[in-house]
């Protein structure tokens, strides 16, 4: 998540320029064909850009809408997996004995794994690291055989929650209460899950960029009267603000790909990890995750 | 679904070659009646195709908003499914008895069977294609008579759950937590169908292209005094640019109709077949569906 | 529901063709104002209907927008009666005893009954027309008496179900489970209720209407200049635009009034029945309904 | 609720009066300083009040969209109210013995209570005008403490529920079942109050108001060489339009304020009061709630 | 939150004075880079910022909408702790036994301290401060380890109500039922967390400005032969509408920041006070908050 602080212009600049070096050629290509002597290039009147950038800042504004809505649900997903991670522990610390504190740290730590599993596996980093200390052997080694990390813990917690009841340190009751609660983590799970595999129109966003290019070719044409020194900058300034707009909107529409946009799954993660420790009755929690330089992951 | 590889131009070609012959006719008569030492054609002020560009802007950015929900809505759906079916599995493991493994895995190849088949005929496809092996024979013949089959392969779960309390070998209320995940897959299923057989307001659609129309032959009449050389290509691209975006909107919006653009539901079963085959500890678990050259189905 | 057909000429003429005569009208009066020797009216710019147009096309995208959500929303609303009905009698058999056949072919009926009745019952439709045969005689005395017939048949399967778990056919659990299946009946009914019952805020589509003719008076006068056989059907066709989306807008709104536009209950309650007789293992099932020429009801 | 019928001129004018009027004498006071054979003013380019004009259609269909939502939520909230109101009887007869008929009346009169209550409370009118039939006296008296009276309605009858139970005529199931619909009918209360009593952000109406007049200046200095008799009128309705648009939006975001756009909350309990009446097999049931003029509360 | 009162001119002012500031001096260099007989400037088609004013309300009212859809969420959590506060009191008299009060009454004031806690902790004051009459001694130890104290609060409720059923004084599902309630809260407590911390895409408000200032500087230019005593108004009251939006946008999207337009969560919180303290039949309760001078906190 980049941070309401001074985003480095490198930073920026990395993003756009690319686009920028070819509006600068379009630029001067234009320019070269009215410039010499020679006139290839028709009259363009000015009203054909100025509609064409109206309909870019329409289709952006969509664009960033949805790309927006996407990151925003991520957000809300790992906003219920917070919720339901804590509600989980102060469920089996409500529902479950006053003697089975063993098992409540365990199902706990479990959960802790989780997230942090979740999240590397949605960045497409390997879901395993880090998380070997809140798992006991048998767990490491049962998780190995599948495909989906997160997808094994979870059923191994509900397969703890099933052997309590089995036996009969459980009632029925509490177990489907826990059920619940599991159902809304695997609930979590697949959201994010879809946010992270499903691709956003890759189609719409080729057709921006051709029109955004279109307007930048009209628009050159349409200035050649322009000197070249105040041409080429109001191009380029012009066309910075659209790509800038439309590369924002490109890293909010997918949330887990390990970049300054990403939604901090690992701070967050970081900050359950404390609530349920604190929640444990633990004095000895981590720090919360400390910010980069103008993000946080 | 489209993958965020490079999509050839032929398919995108394919997608407004009508289109575009139209626009160059518009544009080729428009010369014609406007060149040969008659003049037939008025003086259109460029004002008239410029705001007309505006307003298909904003109408396109209508439908394409709407498309695109019914697009993600339609993938939620089948994000839920994903949910609900691991979850079953999960519930059953941990709601039946130890000693039911057979019965549960009878359920879940059942579900796996559903996802097949409600993604096929959800593609107007054979639902019963392939899903022969996940399948008793009666079941089989059970279905035959179905009209609507994944209904019958969720009444046929129920009916399976139903006999375990009968038998006792069930208590009540995990049956009706169990019910609860049944309910949830039938509205996905029926979700799902809504989508699929709510026909997108047509009227809109040709209102739009006729608005598209009138504006290239508005813009070709404004730009009569510009040399035919440049006023094609520009005519052309940009309606391209507008055509495109228009059938991406209408591709989108019927997402289960065996196109690229699809949904990518045989996909998403077949990742719902191996979470399932590995939460029942099975070791022999099919790959993950390959894509084809620029999109997976 | 409008299909995805050829839609008929005449169907779109009639929605607009008064609004038509009215355009007709002021540009053949603005003719006669500026022609006539005298000239009555002033200069007048064309930015000014070109920025009235696009205000124009914001506003009624404002208005498709909702006009869509409305349609949509009720389309959902019988998407979960759909499902609903169909979990009701999945559930019925899951959870009553194997020898309540007869009961349970008693609620299911009453159920479909309640389709088509509520149905009707939103057109303004005599609510009890063709649904005598799915209920006993008790029954059709008994909503004879309410206003709310669809309501009343809730109430009567609410206590059939009652007198089984009086007489202990069935027990308090499912007995909670049927009751939240009727409770989201309730609300669907009423959801559908509450948007036939609201009016879209009249006066926005007046003060809509108000502003198109004032961008068509402008306009005409804009193009005083030119030639009368090209200004009239240039007026037409753009005016006309508006008017075919304003239209769309105003009929998707109110989705229930019995017009070719509307949510297709009939055939959505037409599905559910046969859905049903099917899950009652019937084999006599009605055929599902066939469109009309280029709509569905 | 304003009625889809012809609303009167009077209402439309009301709305606009002032504004109007200072319109017009902007537009006065442009004529003098420009005509006076000294001339003040400068030339105003029309593109600045066309672009103007533009930017205020985009910023006045956000607020649009807004007010709409604020309203249709209210409208959807009292939506809920009917649906939790007819269940909540219907549950009553399904889950609490047959001879419990007098309870279920008084639970029954207090829930219609509570619906006038609440409608009344909201519009900042007197919250126990008129159902002081529909209470018993100590009930008056009790409410008569609380400074929310509906909220003291709910907790009586969660009180009366407890007190079947405390006296064993009611299971514990049941009771928890109509504790959740208690629990809704709470949310929809508070729902409601929020909706109410949260003002839309204000400063957003000012800027929007200032930017409509410095349209309207900027507009009649472009225009200051069209003669006077064409430029107010054509000032006037152009600003007219923006005007009522704006009014409509901020009489639909708040929509519990006794006016005619109003939700329409008596209207709605009275609905529920039928309902109720005929669920409890009562013949005498009032007349539906008449509309006035144009419109209905 | 911003009453809908007379807002002073200097709360707005002191939004702007620094852009207002900026603009000023671009309307000043540009005059003296045209005026002072040398030309730097090139002609500068008025089009251009047109059609850039055009791009920055509609990427303007992008902003304005997710803005405002962040600060109307950020109320709706706060509008479910008013609901579940209630409820939760109701529900503890109705479920628990009548000799319970004065437990009820400890865990209704520890509710009360959470909605207040919850309150400071999101605007980053004492989470503890002026709570300390509704908590026990103990209370106040537990949760002074605690980082997150409303965390703590509810789990302290929960270990209550666990308690109670460990003495036999409450049943397994009226526990189950109060969990809910928790889990709810829970849940809002995150959601606010959410909002409050998750920064708004930093980047996108940066490149508004950006073409908000790149807008400025081609207005400036194409007025260059508008005299200055009309042209620096006429730029500082066009900017000063663009950029007032832009901050109040800013403002609402974080809406627990201690400033006039915070959601009110100190006079909701009251509110629930108050409540609370009727429904515990307490005759002494507070006043409702009282505003400032045209904000409430």
């Amino acid at each position: 998540m980049l941070l309401d602080k001074k985003i480095p212009l490198k930073y920026i600049a990395n993003k756009v320029k690319y686009d920028l070096l070819v509006v600068l050629l379009i630029g001067l290509v234009t320019n070269v064909l009215t410039q010499k002597s020679f006139r290839y290039l028709p009259e363009m009147p000015l009203s054909i850009p100025a509609f064409l950038g109206t309909a870019i800042s329409i289709l952006l504004s969509f664009k960033m809408n949805q790309s927006y809505d996407r990151w925003w649900e991520a957000r809300k997903v790992w906003g219920a997996i917070v919720n339901d991670s804590r509600s989980f522990v102060i469920q089996l610390q409500s529902l479950l004995g006053r003697d089975e504190t063993d098992l409540i740290r365990k199902l706990a730590y479990r959960q802790i794994a989780w997230c942090y599993s979740l999240g590397q596996s949605l960045r497409g980093l390997d879901p395993v690291e880090g998380v070997g200390h809140l798992l006991s052997e048998t767990d490491q080694s049962y998780i190995k055989t599948h495909l989906n990390k997160p997808l094994a813990l979870i059923q191994l917690n509900a397969r703890d929650i099933r052997d309590l009841r089995s036996n009969n340190r459980l009632e029925i009751f509490p177990h489907l209460q826990l059920d619940n609660t599991l159902v809304r983590l695997v609930d979590a799970m697949g959201k994010a899950e879809r946010i992270n595999g499903t691709v956003f129109p890759a189609t719409y966003r080729h057709f921006l960029h051709f029109i955004i290019y279109l307007f930048v070719v009209t628009l050159s044409i349409a200035l050649q009267d322009v000197r070249i020194i105040f041409e080429i900058p109001l191009l380029l300034v012009i066309s910075v603000g659209f790509f800038l707009i439309e590369k924002s909107a490109y890293h909010l529409q997918d949330p887990f790909r390990n970049r300054p946009s990403d939604v901090s799954v690992t701070a967050i993660a970081r900050t359950i990890e404390i609530n349920i420790r604190q929640l444990l009755n633990e004095t000895d929690v981590p720090e919360p995750a400390k910010p980069n330089e103008f993000y946080i992951l």
